[in-house]
């Protein structure tokens, strides 16, 4: 119990570290410290830092809102609901952190093919589940019907993980501005 | 002479260092062998290695294709070979790299205010190079009236610097594939 508890206390630190300074500026030393377990018990949990990196954004993919399945409301506005609280995350961080998954993609894929695996896979599943609402949203005629929902929910994360980017740039809401006229504009909604 | 001679070799190496490697894996010494000059000499030519980033991305920026505005293409035709022509260049080298604004931004801009400065510069120069470019489109009746071309370009450049770190993390065209379906598709064509 003990064992698989401080596990734990060193993968949420390194995704909290991670996520605030990048995969090359958090050190294992720096993560330790912030989990509070000494430096030793590294490498009786994790094999390096990489494979804690794998872990910690797995934890990091649970723990994101699971808000797009299910509920009341309807597909197009809990689509749009999903990028909005994920944007008022970040602007309650001051502009800051985005998203690990494109934060290690942009960082580190090019260099760890396991970490690139789960990157890879990370974007995969979230496209598959806005695929899935913009199909929902499209049998229910708010959605323009020529979008194939595959390609249009792929584009649509890619612009987001863009947006990310460039509204932690400008430290403004510019960037979030144009990704809700456009997506929740002329690019998704039906014509009347 | 050579003392700018030498500056210029370090701004090169570390370009290429940058770009490759990511912002915090890319040493001052990493880049001082690349660039074939004593470590020693790094100091004096640059106060820091931040100072050294701000200028490897305004040399990256300098360097890259001019090719939106002016030439004998149609405007839409123009735009949609700008974006195929950096495709093509992170193709060649097996879906690596992308863009260093992006990285920069996704790496770095969150801890230090020089380097978020000239990526916020970097992105706002681009997006109004686009946005001409959209524009002029629209006078041609290429593309569809009813968009903002500020708005539409925030939203295509934010849309692309996604892409590039999804196409690295697939190592696959889909991503590609997916903006041009889309973006030269039902976002910016004017129906006929």
């Amino acid at each position: 119990m003990a064992r698989r508890s401080m596990r734990n206390q060193i993968v949420e630190a390194a995704l909290e570290q991670f996520h605030t300074h990048g995969y090359n500026a958090a050190g294992v030393k720096t993560i330790t410290d912030a989990a509070g377990v000494p430096k030793g018990s590294f490498y009786n949990h994790f094999d390096s830092k990489e494979a804690l990196a794998v872990e910690a954004l797995r934890h990091y993919r649970e723990g994101r809102r699971d808000d797009l399945t299910g509920g009341d409301a309807e597909p197009l506005a809990r689509l749009r609901a999903h990028f909005e609280g994920f944007r008022d995350d970040v602007v309650r961080l001051d502009y800051t952190r985005g998203c690990l998954i494109g934060n290690f993609g942009a960082e580190i894929a090019d260099h760890s093919e396991v970490i690139r695996e789960c990157v890879r896979e990370s974007f995969q599943h979230w496209a598959e589940t806005i695929a899935a609402t913009i199909e929902e949203a499209q049998r229910a005629g708010a959605v323009r019907a020529d979008l194939d929902p595959g390609t249009a929910a792929r584009f649509l994360l890619n612009a987001w993980e863009g947006t990310l980017i460039r509204a932690r740039a400008d430290r403004s809401e510019e960037a979030f501005d144009a990704f809700f006229a456009i997506a929740f504009g002329p690019l998704l909604t039906a014509e009347d």
